[in-house]
């Protein structure tokens, strides 16, 4: 293979110098559990509380520094813990005024198979459906409200393919109505920018590994005043609310990844928006070839597509064998024979979704990298299709 | 300070070279998502399952390696989440059976409040008594079983005073009446031998941060056969059991940890009781110290006492400017008022218990620690009670 081009940022990504440079000391040298009440584990602690204050500043919480009262910040390990606690949670604590909830057809797994879950189990979900570019309608949202209605939860931006959703009108409608509102951040956050006091959010996801830091941190955002029951029980760690002795080199590195994300945040994401369009503009000059997700509200980072007559594992596998790694679907949903349930919901046919793929770009692309993928791209599709019982090309 | 000596390993561990060598690699060269199909996340799958048949080696679960269809461990964030998914799984999965749960007086507070917290919820929890050792009674035990006991869940080392509990015979009670059994074993894998099978557990948590692996990464082993559902809903990873993308470095290096301890399990114990009935010795040499827990069956690691008329918060942070690192009741309920359950159980009246002290030492002590510990305590001790208004000595 002429050139390693790793496009699959949006699966997970390697973690940056910065991030592991930050976390490296808490492994064996400031190792001490931050509950402890001596000098040695202050290190520690103060690190995990200096790691909250990044990330709040980072989304636009209210501010955090070590010894604060009020923290909006809360740790957890990962994007599907923070799914998970911030739905189950929001239950428990609306328990009273009902059981309905209202998502999109085209949340992450970890928002959808939590809410499928709950719908087993004596809760009531509306699936709003979107557009062909994967938005939401606020009209339908509206609709959907009622007296029961006790979470809204959105996603920010859709992993497979790309769209940014209106958050920020989405909170506004779910405050007027007294509603929670949840929002599935980890595509967005450290890509694009984020502030959870002007997108009405009361409590949003976040994950380090999308953002270049390392895998088994993650966070929820909870907006003061929401006294989110635990989903976690035990030692009381995160004021009661997240039990469970602090990852604190995974918080360190976390924090670290994020704060260098949002420093570059505008220069990234002009640079990613260039190598994307790029990609786009000559993937779609093939044909038979589609973007999939919104054209212009969309993710600096991800271009995506369905590819006609060809199955999008396949073309996984060969653009691979050509130094691409990019993805199909979300990465979690690989190894599934369905096509994904986003695809199916912008309206796409069984067999044209099959041929989907998601090349996802970060910091540690380039132009060079780009190109590399304007050139193999006509050559793989070319080879598949040639090998399609399907193309008549 | 003329030494540091860190003996508050039953709080955290400092990662052990070779642990922390085994995952470097994964967080900047394999740092692919196991979940992606193509070649370059290979490593970070395979990764994965080695790490995962290393765990169920040393545990004495069903042999596993890489491509095995069936597993029983699962990786989750840490002990709190395996111990919270042990419970609520079990009890989601024998709902029909009935609502009530067996377990100890003593155990972890990740245990003890996720046990409150459902009892507060529809659910019957017996807490059996313990003795002055900190031990269960197998009869109160068979007497405690209902015929709507659906779980027993009962601590194989106490983290504050290190008793060792039967699990064998309490494993054998709870097969005999079909009832599920499940052990937070924290404490004790990697520091005294432990193997699923012979014990009879049906679900065993650990974290890797007691054994000198990294915060963050923790498993529980589920027996085969028993289909525990989700705590962690979403993208279906670990064959749909625990969601989220997998924490590969932290995976990678517990099992490293793990394996390492293990291997040495036979000389370490030897090495640390040592120091331990050294340290024991010498502070029963003191007036009105006791020691906590079973005098012969206890962790290897683990020295705990009550020492009167002095305040344990005060006594750890003395030792703290003297350089040594321990604790007062479990590092989780430091800097509560409260005088620990575990120490309330066991019989001791609360201003005593509030004198409590808990070395714990590992592989990464020395004897000349120990000797320091030896030199040191009575020093501080002396100290602190003469500033003490009860002490009348």
């Amino acid at each position: 293979m002429d050139r390693f081009v790793y496009a699959d940022n949006a699966a997970t990504t390697k973690v940056s110098q910065k991030a592991l440079d930050a976390m490296m000391p808490y492994f064996t040298e400031f190792y001490g559990n931050p509950s402890s009440t001596y000098k040695f584990a202050y290190d520690a602690r103060r690190a995990v509380e200096v790691a909250r204050g990044k990330i709040a500043a980072a989304i636009g919480a209210a501010p955090y520094k070590p010894g604060d009262k009020h923290k909006e910040i809360f740790f957890t390990a990962g994007g599907t813990e923070s799914d998970n606690w911030a739905i189950k949670g929001a239950l428990e604590l609306r328990a009273s005024k009902g059981k309905h909830i209202i998502t999109s057809s085209v949340e992450h797994h970890a928002v959808m198979h939590t809410l499928q879950y709950l719908a087993k189990h004596g809760y009531d979900v509306t699936f709003l459906p979107v557009d062909k570019y994967g938005m939401i309608s606020l009209d339908d949202l509206k609709a959907a409200i009622r007296p029961d209605t006790v979470l809204i939860t959105i996603i920010a931006a859709n992993n497979e393919i790309g769209t940014i959703l209106p958050i920020r009108e989405i909170g506004a409608i779910a405050r007027e109505n007294k509603i929670l509102f949840h929002t599935d951040a980890v595509q967005a956050v450290g890509h694009i920018e984020v502030d959870v006091k002007s997108m009405n959010v009361d409590m949003l996801s976040l994950a380090s590994h999308k953002f270049r830091g390392p895998k088994g941190a993650g966070a929820l955002y909870v907006k003061h005043g929401i006294m989110l029951p635990p989903l976690m029980h035990g030692g009381g760690h995160e004021d009661g609310r997240r039990s469970g002795t602090e990852n604190v080199p995974g918080i360190v590195g976390m924090a670290a990844a994020l704060e260098e994300a949002v420093e570059n945040l505008g220069a990234n994401m002009k640079n990613l928006a260039a190598m994307r369009d790029k990609i786009i503009e000559n993937a779609l000059k093939l044909p038979r070839v589609s973007l999939t997700g919104h054209p212009t509200e969309r993710l600096p980072g991800t271009a995506s597509f369905v590819i006609e007559c060809i199955e999008g594992e396949a073309l996984v596998l060969t653009l691979a064998n050509a130094g691409i790694c990019a993805s199909s679907g979300s990465a979690c949903s690989s190894g599934s024979l369905d096509p994904s349930h986003v695809l199916l919901s912008i309206g796409l046919p069984h067999e044209i979704a099959h041929g989907s793929l998601r090349l996802s770009l970060n910091e540690d692309n380039t132009m060079e990298d780009a190109d590399y993928i304007v050139e193999k791209l006509p050559q793989v599709v070319d080879r598949l299709r040639k090998m399609s019982p399907l193309w008549e090309g």
